[in-house]
């Protein structure tokens, strides 16, 4: 006896002849005329997108795929000499590295402009407030700040750029800006908005739900570690990782006990 | 003592103002100028692509992203209501799927090209060796065949025409319309190309290698996945799914051994 | 130049002739001596463990190991059935849903054990205080309750008389029990304790870290999803598990948008 | 309309008050009462092990959890830097490792003892054969063979030892020993046998199937690398890891194309 409530999908479906994703005929509608991009908005949101929409999730989505020998890449690499002949598995491993420490910021970021957007003492007030607190309690503020790219993540000032080129409401980029300013200001020195920050916003921007975009990442890093699979597989460097990390971190002994 | 001869990336550097991917600068050539499949290209091949290349990748993109309640959406959506807090393990888990059963019959077709397009005695005597012993073995011949699109995969003629619209060599093309013609006349019937047949000849024209074939396919499918995932965050279906895969299944008992 | 400290590994070394972990010698104390048990809280602690710590991991992992067609298994199934040749992906995604929903509430559950024995105020005030402050917020206290095992889980009693039976400090038993007994006065009700519940006060009795808990169930359940694709191997389920969600989850049309 | 044959389970089943598994009753007679090892292999085969089966296999399962930092080792630990939160998905990462490269020989030799075992001209002259073949096609001997451990893994004597001291029938450890004097003549130079090959024995006398095997070192190296996460907790590894890796792997720099 079933107890659970019958769930339905409106994404897709099929006979023999016809495969319709939503709503949309996929071989007479789709196939050689949706680009990647504008088929994956449409999927996840069901609706055809604007070119507006479409150049900004190009912007994330190449603005994430690459920053050289990751922990996600280093994964992949070693994973792939393992099992070479399950390609999926090297790319999942790598993908399970897109967690809370790095690419997590940018949902985390997403929260705290969607706090601001919704604050009734405005956004500046608000802002003020997050700063403060995350100072108090001695924690970065998502989507702030990065080891090498100081003083400025160079990705930034680029990724705003293109948004504000487009036709886009601006309240995310506003939030985030205001948020920047604030920041500064109570830790007395600049701290730079980093790619993760300024995807939060554009992101934003073009309505991708926050509790989904690190889905966004996962899709760029998917394409990224299959650049990596191909060069790894033409120059193999796991067996030289491998040695490398084994040699590099010694054995502390210990009493048998 | 390091035995292991050093490898070296073509990929990517970056330093604290500069990321440079394939040697190309970042920020000043790439976001906001290149679309994610001008930059999946650009990070698998090496080169900027062609827009033959951008747009027959896109072609199989689009066609391989959805296919409705399959198993590796199952898995996704099953993980994701244990794990909700990890998204990316649950576009893993689905991930895992893309493997050997479906989707590695992309890499099998791709092989079978192959092998016909070196053959000396040419395309259509190794065609007809190729439909014969695949005959003689019981196995389907990949890329051939599906179980709910018959007789035709509606797919295939119409990325065949998005390549055939397109300035390519076609010499995979051809070598798989010349094994679909040895695959009927031996096998006394008509099988269809599938999806993964045309998909083998499409990424086989513009030079992705038959090796990390199956990448091009994880990356789609993570994008159907994640359109999933939100889905299944809005109209839950998992504790429906366990519930009715555990009634439609019966225990059968044995004796206590 | 590095600027991370250098970290060592206390856990295993080798030369050609030896295998070293955790300061025993694997060939001459350990293989053909240990068991996996012994072996594992080796690994983990870095102490040879005592016969109550081995009983009672026991205990905890063959409680853990299988529970039916859950959605661990699904997975498992599904993605053995589309990667055949690569079991250790089929065990992975299965093991991808030991998160937060079902599995992560022995790690809340030991988090209020270790709350309630480090307050000052004693345990039944602060037994009374957590079971207040989650009926409060409308949520349920970790480690208790079952949809199925009403009104008692019926292994939790066998698990805390293992426990009982050996000599251990008891008291994340006494922790787990009080808490238990404000539970249901404060819900006027009587909540069972779970098997989550009773395997954070046992492992928790014999000093696995709170942080790890969730590994000992990993473990088990890799050795039951084994045996979930021996039996998938030899009756396949997979494409039935298939046909029978599509069936269940019916298309819902929207409009091209 | 359902196409597919339903099957059915021998696992499990449960209501409100019981838990069979195998026919067994969970709490009345397995909590408490079995060891994992019994437990696992009750799971896996249906039957209550003998001891003699429980004995060799904890030897395999305590012979295959740790050899230091390998690379399943070090992509499980990158991960769990990446995803803190999601200790399963760290683990899931390494497992992924398990594959052809290393482990999978376990089956390889697997099935060479199983082709001995079943050639009517007997197990020499097989052998012979199979050493000959290898030595012909340039491939290694699946289970033969150690990059470290030369001459001699130092693991192979101790399980043969295990074994021997047990009631097997032999017949697999007879065969591994004949391979090995058969690859050694043929190569004209002594090759040792090495875990997986020893593994692949032991696993073969005690009856687990040849298609599984790989399962039982999956569920070894998860209790492993639960032991290196607890260790990455305390003493981080994985920024260090990232940095080696980085520095020690130059980037090569490419035309602009």
């Amino acid at each position: 006896m079933r107890t659970k409530p019958q769930p339905t999908t409106a994404i897709a479906t099929s006979d023999s002849k016809t495969i319709r994703v939503r709503g949309h005929d996929l071989v007479e509608e789709l196939i050689g005329q949706a680009t990647f991009t504008e088929m994956f908005l449409l999927q996840l949101t069901g609706k055809r997108p604007t070119p507006t929409q479409v150049r900004i999730l190009d912007a994330v989505l190449v603005t994430l795929m690459e920053h050289g020998l990751t922990p996600s890449v280093i994964a992949t690499r070693l994973i792939y000499h393992s099992a070479p002949d399950a390609l999926q598995a090297a790319v999942a491993a790598g993908l399970l590295g897109v967690g809370t420490t790095f690419i997590g910021t940018m949902e985390g970021c997403a929260a705290l402009l969607e706090e601001m957007l919704a604050a009734p003492e405005g956004l500046e007030a608000r802002a003020r407030d997050i700063a403060l607190r995350h100072k108090e309690a001695g924690k970065p503020v998502h989507g702030f700040g990065h080891p090498h790219h100081k003083p400025d993540d160079p990705r930034t000032p680029r990724m705003l750029a293109v948004a504000e080129g487009q036709d886009v409401p601006g309240r995310h980029i506003a939030a985030l800006k205001m948020l920047s300013a604030q920041v500064d200001a109570v830790y007395g020195r600049h701290v730079t908005i980093n790619a993760t920050g300024a995807s939060a916003a554009l992101l934003g921007e073009i309505g991708i739900p926050q509790k989904v975009m690190r889905g966004v990442a996962v899709v760029s890093r998917s394409a990224g570690l299959v650049g990596h699979i191909y060069e790894e597989s033409q120059q193999p460097s796991a067996a030289f990782i491998w040695e490398t990390v084994d040699e590099a971190i010694p054995y502390r002994a210990q009493d048998a006990a």
